[in-house]
């Protein structure tokens, strides 16, 4: 993780939020190769979820809207973690994050206090670590393992006047856990009596919910169909972690694929769902044997939801979840039919039948998928044997490079131009009328300094699939050498078939 | 204007925003076709101003970030409007909208008291009609024409005492006028001391300047360069108002493009800047007619900005601003860099020198472009006669119908599949293939509803470039009729032509 976070830095993929002002937690700015990859994942699934399938239509509501868009969806009452806060150093903990147990003398059992740990996550693995390290700090105080280990949730008012505080040690200043919203609020207007209250949203989702009248009739979409959104949500994390893994401001793409209410129907609907985005996501070059599905059990889900399962990845913190997939039954148009007094119904001309249509609901993050990618393409090798080039020693033979193996059409450079020497001007006009060329339909790189060698290594480490070198061989026969980024392989051929070259590679046409 | 809000609504290109919950001002959702013109609008802005410019990269920086930015930059203590309040109905007026007057009598020239009106706006033409409005109310009074208008900014507290609330009209209600910040606040993490307050960015442009160094030290970019960005905004506008054109939440296209600190240095780039945005506007279908510019005089310059001049448009609601390009100085990198302690200089490699660049910043409203776009576009003919094909009326004929005539690259459906009869298979499978095949590269709409002249109408107003007919011809020939949407015009061509035809359009290659 450290390795790729510190070449995120270094090459300008991923920034920490105003750095300058030493940070700002949960927050991050996309360099310029970040954001051509962002952009490159949210164009690609605009096309194939979108403009591909006539089966879904766009959308992009508001990221700010009417405080009873989240009293109707149950955001303003439950919407919240659990919190405590420590008294005496007014820091604040979420409950289910701190683990404590008490700790009594082995002979008498006469309790002699409690220890407390606090971990950053909820992950299995992280619990039986901080169960572990408080038995070890409870045997070092010469009494039984700890009891009981619970988290702060499950604390009565006893508990907590013997409960060290994970700030000082001190135990007695904790508060009893209270509901903390997690959605960021603030005040839109300017009246006086400060009755304005509003949410930045915590998902696109309900932004969908709100308009599903609205885009059926417009769009004169017959079930089923989709609404699909990609943008910003905001959820004030009390610890954000793991990089744009859990961030504080991240960006979604959503689908709510409205469905029949049948009592079956979404049976295979959330199957063609799961598998649709298991192989979309292999597309964009998301490695298989990294991936993974978690089938949420029965008794977990909420009341209204039929199913969830995550597809899941392995980033270099753990498996954890990418993409959502859940029926969420009729729950959300209900909901907003009930607050707002305005029909969510769908007349089925078929059948003639009116009803509140039931939905499938795909939701992807863009920054734990651009995290995915990057884990996924991130490699480090010995470039093969030195090359020569019309008898031009390239350097590149037996010394380690990173390379980001990314797919062609993720790439934030898709192809690199450089003049094998800078002072032949007919050869720098040759390769610059190149890159003009190409940078009319692709984000390329104009290198022309130091060795072929090392403007290969600079693009591997960007993710550029393809170099191409203009030589004095050009200047003869208007041929090129294409060079492959994870293979170093070169291919020569026409000038003239570069672009079909590249099209295929980045566009699979 | 009220057409073109209907036309937004009744064909999906922007709603009200929680329409459902009776709206919220200042808010608005992009519909189905109002995403897709909004995507292609941002898609060619990156594809001309990033991607195809050597001199440019791209960034994306989180719409919160540490509130130590808006303080350096100005914006906590500076960005404000000017608020009074009405004590009695709790409404609140920006201060420079309310113009008032003494109202005296003719003959002795005693003070009766005054007459205000409210006005939503601050141009010109709305501020002399406000006068005229209270010149007329004055005169009923049987007294003298108001003396000297002003706006309640300029009211002393003996003013107040007899100016009438403009919500009752009441006088000695209004509060003194008092600064209210625009940004709208919110607060970050969970500490007890409520010591967290945050903003949401009023422009993308500081997350450029914080981030200078980074960028410019991970792209190597040197002098002149400049960093673009593409982002979500928010101001808390206090009478959000032109429907898209005002809002609260909007969407920026930004440029910092940081050059040479030499006295003269901003003049030819600023002119540059100038030129290639009017040009970048013309390209994408603006009409040059509704075109204007406005040069901002000296003295109402921001202390430290050298020149600003806006292109403008004539909205349906009068001309103003579409796009600014000021000359900044190096105001805003010197600011942060006194505040945050790191240094934002520049080492120029050829004179030896470090300086803070100086900036020129072209800044462009992603909705404000939208609504011009769709001024530009909306137009209402009558379908020129009737057209027979292979022996069909279309009954197009003398019809008045509305259409967009969006440049193709912003028409938010590229082309449009219509099989002539839905009941011959071989018809219907041609059709389909034709739809497959062109929905890989463009936003297509199939439509088997209607007559040929209804679904062409339906294009028509949706700003569909082209219409594709499959008939009994193609069956023999492989031929297809492309419809163009402006002249009404048909050209026969094979199938196998229409990709490179729609591509030429589409992308001028």
């Amino acid at each position: 993780m450290e390795e790729l976070v510190a070449l995120c830095k270094r090459r300008g993929f991923v920034f920490q939020s105003s750095e300058i002002y030493n940070g700002f937690a949960g927050f991050f700015d996309y360099g310029p190769l970040g954001v051509e990859i962002k952009k490159n994942i949210k164009d690609l699934w605009w096309r194939d979820v979108v403009r591909r399938r006539d089966d879904i239509v766009g959308l992009d509501s508001s990221i700010i809207g009417s405080p009873k868009i989240w009293e109707a969806s149950g955001h303003v009452a439950g919407f919240s973690d659990p919190m405590v806060d420590c008294r005496e150093s007014k820091l604040r903990y979420r409950a289910d994050q701190v683990f404590w147990a008490r700790v009594a003398l082995a002979e008498t059992g006469e309790v002699l206090g409690a220890v407390s740990v606090m971990e950053s996550g909820t992950m299995e693995a992280e619990a039986q670590a901080a169960a572990d390290k408080m038995k070890r700090k409870a045997a070092k105080q010469g009494a039984l393992a700890p009891l009981d280990l619970k988290d702060l949730t499950q604390a009565t008012a006893e508990d907590l006047s013997i409960i060290p505080s994970p700030a000082t040690g001190n135990p007695g200043t904790l508060t009893a856990p209270r509901d903390f919203n997690l959605m960021f609020q603030t005040a839109v207007g300017a009246t006086v009596d400060g009755s304005n209250a509003a949410y930045l949203r915590p998902e696109t989702a309900q932004g969908i919910f709100t308009n599903f009248k609205n885009v059926q009739q417009t769009a004169r979409a017959k079930i089923p169909f989709g609404i699909a959104q990609i943008g910003k949500a905001f959820r004030n994390e009390i610890t954000p972690r793991n990089f744009i893994f859990r961030s504080r401001e991240f960006e979604q793409m959503e689908v709510e694929y409205f469905i029949s209410d049948d009592d079956d129907a979404w049976r295979g609907e959330h199957q063609a769902w799961l598998d649709f985005s298991w192989q979309w996501l292999l597309s964009i070059g998301l490695r298989e044997e990294l991936m993974g599905r978690d089938v949420h059990e029965a008794h977990k889900l909420a009341h209204y939801a039929r199913a969830c399962t995550d597809i899941t990845f392995r980033f270099p913190f753990g498996q954890s979840e990418l993409q959502g997939v859940a029926a969420r039954g009729a729950y959300d148009l209900t909901q907003h039919q009930e607050a707002s007094g305005k029909g969510m119904e769908y007349f089925d001309e078929a059948t003639k039948r009116k009803y509140v249509p039931h939905v499938i609901e795909p939701s992807l993050g863009v920054d734990r998928l651009f995290l995915a990618l990057l884990t996924s393409a991130y490699h480090e090798d010995e470039a093969s044997s030195a090359r020569h080039l019309n008898g031009a020693c390239l350097h590149v033979g037996g010394e380690k490079r990173t390379l980001l193996r990314f797919h062609p059409a993720i790439a934030p450079i898709k192809v690199a131009v450089f003049p094998l020497v800078k002072n032949k001007p007919e050869l720098m006009a040759k390769a610059e009328g190149l890159y003009k060329q190409l940078s009319m339909r692709y984000n390329c790189f104009w290198d022309v300094a130091g060795a072929i060698g090392r403007r290969y290594r600079r693009m591997d480490e960007a993710g550029t699939p393809f170099c191409i070198t203009v030589d004095f061989d050009t200047l003869e026969d208007d041929t090129v050498t294409v060079r492959d980024r994870d293979s170093t392989e070169q291919v020569r051929m026409p000038m003239a078939d570069v672009i079909p070259y590249l099209d295929k590679a980045v566009h699979g046409y």
